[in-house]
């Protein structure tokens, strides 16, 4: 059985990022569109896919942009988390340009956010106390990809959830939607590009 | 006066990243060589070069590849962090292939940790008590970059610090190549690459 903490940090990790999926047929694994979604999602999984919106994990996505990165904290769960956009998402959330087009794509990447005693030890010294967190171990990774038709029902977007690459089941990613629903004026999407310092 | 805590914030940056000035002359902005740095920064600043190194921002590095994330607190700072590789850095770190070789450049960009209210609102009602954590206004921003030659007295690597595109001062920098040593067996690296969840 499912961690609460775990599907807790699953679900909210939507928070920082949302995609629709539009024109991109190469990762998404069944023309299937939102309406007419299975009501299983033994077929989906057995593809690697996401269930409701068919979404696979699109190839290359680790040598995205960066978006912006976050944190979150839901009781004992604790992630640092990035959120990174294929070009075509890159050039919408950078230049304001929404809705997002179809195409774009919004990767949202969790891990567990875990103390460096290696980094502490150095800061030691000059800074007393000083704490640094680094990445721990990878949580899960979301998609949103953008398709406007296909995902017509779901605000032009269909949502994925992989842990060690695999597809989250049919419960989880029925949230997905109403949890970015409060994000209507930015196209449903949470995150902000960070700006370059 | 500089705030204490800004100084920390701007001397511990560097734990999370590290790169060595190589062959990019492009971003360098005087062939100044480590050991025959001039004893002031005038001439640095005004050129918008780093003291000591003479790096300069290198165009186009907000759209570097994603190396990790990270957090530092120091007393009441308290920053979300982001190292960005260039190609060579990235394929370099990517596939452990240490020493980084020339050309290699990271930076490292920090913001200020500030809460979401807005996403706070959302996830109240799923997880009472959650708590989001995103970037706020742009702290600074850092740069390794790598020449073995050039750079040869302080471990291969040329080191910057800017806030508001400006370079810090030159005690500043004297503290970027001490800081980085406890990590010399990473190639005086600290950050590592984040793994694709």
């Amino acid at each position: 059985m499912r961690h609460a903490t775990a599907i807790a940090g699953r679900y909210c990790g939507a928070l920082a990022v949302c995609a629709a999926i539009a024109l991109c047929a190469l990762y998404v694994a069944r023309p299937t569109a939102a309406q007419d979604r299975p009501r299983t999602d033994t077929v989906a999984n057995a593809s690697n896919a996401s269930p409701i919106y068919g979404v696979t994990i699109p190839p290359g996505y680790r040598d995205w942009k960066m978006i912006a990165v976050d944190e979150l904290v839901i009781g004992k769960l604790d992630q640092l988390r990035a959120q990174l956009g294929n070009d075509i998402a890159i050039e919408a959330i950078k230049n304001g340009k929404l809705p997002f087009p179809d195409g774009a794509i919004i990767a949202a990447l969790h891990w567990d956010r875990v103390p460096s005693e290696d980094n502490n030890k150095v800061l030691d010294g000059p800074f007393p106390g000083a704490q640094s967190f680094v990445v721990g171990s990878a949580a899960n990774v979301q998609f949103m990809v953008k398709d406007s038709k296909k995902y017509a029902a779901t605000g032009g977007w269909g949502f994925a959830d992989f842990k060690d690459g695999k597809p989250g089941d049919e419960a989880l990613h029925q949230a997905c939607f109403p949890c970015h629903q409060p994000a209507k004026a930015h196209d449903y999407v949470f995150a902000r590009f960070a700006p370059a310092p």
